[in-house]
């Protein structure tokens, strides 16, 4: 068993938490949090031993009522690998943590690549990140990305990729964030950071972004074309897409016109916290003009590199290799590239708070 | 004077009546309303003869206490040209009226481009409509695209433009409209009508699109790509851009971020119903890679295709050539490319409701 820390107990966190107590090769050693509020209630109803930043936090935990097993130091010393799901930039301050630890560590997308030795997308270079120390788990719309070129790469191979990234402006929970009522070109200079990130996975990949926000909070909205070099047609690129496992090509008889009815098609599959762990392709929209390809996708911020966290611990700890990894996973977790092919009866499946156990994988 | 008749006084016709009356060869010989509201009471504040669809309609303004002058028939038989403004697909309809009175029409681009004999842009291709019967100015999108493509065809050449609309789900008062916190490819299908409907303007250009909606009323957002067929660099682009009367090309000083500072600069400037004619442009945003141009515009949906209805009255009954009308269009309106440059006293200079004469040109 591999036994996983999570560092930053908030959005990735909990959810990485959650999939890693999925798997059948892992065990939460537990998280650590800094301030006591709902998601530290849930880590305890599940049973997960919750640490504090430091002494003083663990006061304030004490003093809300929530019992606290130790400081994050404890938490690194007795994992064998640690998920840090921090907010951004605060991963590089505890990256000396680790290192004195001489625990392994997984970044979230949010801190600078130069955080780590490889930037990760399981599908497109889990090898390079086998028995790395230190990998960093690329933004969620760098995982979309990702996910899409590899196959295209692979079959076509891609002259220039141009990305429109129409996102959302923050999570559901984040209630500070804005806009409303407009459309903002964020950031206004092109490219926005997201090709430059999606050359740390695709070094060689000429890509060039466009990024948005809008006021929509469920799910970001990629407006992607490719130059290809060499043909194709859209029913070939649509089956290509097909068969990958972490890809799921909406099919026009589901009628899902944007990210609500996606939304409620997960939830109502039985996901968990309604997490659409797949790039959702609108099939309808795959494109093949010449040697462009066209598609739209939808991307959810919360969760898609929710898989990609549970490979790159494998990776880390070089148990398994990529095809393996990536099926352990997908196993565990109930995806399998097709949502409403495995639904499961969002009551029965439900795991009560005070379930400690490992959830069900079917 | 040229003696122009509005069918239909809703978001356009309004707005396309007053710029008309500004207009120092126009003036305005009535306007046709279906229904009484609250723009009828404007209509005939401002002094405009009201017209209704037939008698019944003349019977509904009388009893909600509204002047009717006679009915549409009656409006384009004292008309030289006629603005159809009314709802897609209605101006189609209407066509045979006009030619039972052998009247010269615009149509909106809410219509089938079959309708009329030329789809206009004034910066396109004035010259082709003069002395036409029948023009369709092309909708707000089409015309952002032509004016912006126009310097660019002609300075670069376009090997291949590829845009993703972000448009508005609706305009402010289009209350039944969405979507409210979702982001839509719409249509699914590539390429969206825009880029068969620029075509109409420019046959010959290689355009791709991808139509999304948002749930922001104020403007569009477009994220264009242009292949250029030579070589250049940012800073020519926005030079070359920049002398554009109808290109506003935003200066990073203003530090506007999307359209709602937008428009509240063109209010604070004095503009009538905060309406930004011009394609507003992040100068920031305009970026060259190879021969790959890219940026940035913003378009206001209510007020971009104003001053083209009126380019296009003079080119229906040809007084004027493309250089010259545009000129007087835009000396009318106070419309010079650089919002700032002209700010009017938004008090001193508003038109009280029961000024039945021209407004200001300053």
């Amino acid at each position: 068993m591999i036994h996983v820390g999570v560092n930053g107990y908030g959005t990735i966190g909990k959810r990485v938490a959650d999939a890693v107590r999925a798997q059948p090769d892992m065990s939460v050693a537990g998280v650590a949090k800094t301030s006591p509020n709902f998601e530290a209630k849930v880590a305890l109803e599940r049973g997960y031993p919750l640490y504090a930043v430091d002494e003083d936090r663990t006061d304030e935990f004490a003093e809300a009522g929530f019992d606290v097993a130790g400081t994050v130091d404890e938490l690194v010393a007795e994992s064998d690998v640690v998920v840090d799901a921090t907010p951004a930039g605060i991963g590089a301050e505890n990256a000396e943590l680790y290192r004195e630890h001489d625990t392994p560590a997984l970044f979230q997308g949010g801190e600078d690549a130069d955080v780590a030795e490889v930037s990760f997308n399981a599908r497109a270079n889990y090898e390079a990140a086998r028995g790395a120390d230190y990998v960093r788990v690329v933004s969620c719309n760098t995982t979309g990305l990702s996910r899409l070129l590899a196959p295209i790469v692979e079959e076509y191979g891609v002259e220039k990729a141009r990305v429109t990234l129409v996102r959302r402006g923050g999570d559901p929970s984040q209630t500070g964030r804005g806009p409303i009522n407009d459309t903002l070109p964020d950031p206004v200079e092109i490219p926005s950071h997201h090709g430059p990130d999606l050359n740390t996975v695709f070094p060689d990949i000429s890509v060039d972004t466009m990024g948005m926000k809008v006021p929509a909070t469920l799910m970001h909205t990629h407006a992607v074309n490719v130059t290809l070099e060499s043909e194709t047609d859209a029913e070939s690129v649509r089956e290509l897409l097909d068969a990958e496992s972490r890809l799921f090509v909406l099919p026009p008889e589901l009628d899902i016109d944007g990210a609500g009815k996606l939304k409620e098609f997960v939830q109502d599959a039985g996901r968990p916290r309604g997490d659409c762990w797949e790039n959702c392709i609108w099939g309808d929209s795959i494109t093949v003009d010449g040697r462009d390809m066209y598609c739209f996708q939808a991307i959810h911020q919360e969760a898609d590199v929710v898989p990609e966290n549970v490979d790159a611990i494998r990776a880390v700890v070089d148990t398994a290799d990529k095809e393996d990894s990536m099926a352990l996973t997908e196993d565990a977790l109930g995806l399998d590239g097709q949502i409403g092919r495995s639904v499961r009866d969002p009551v029965a499946q439900a795991p009560t708070l005070t379930d400690g156990g490992r959830e069900s994988d079917e």
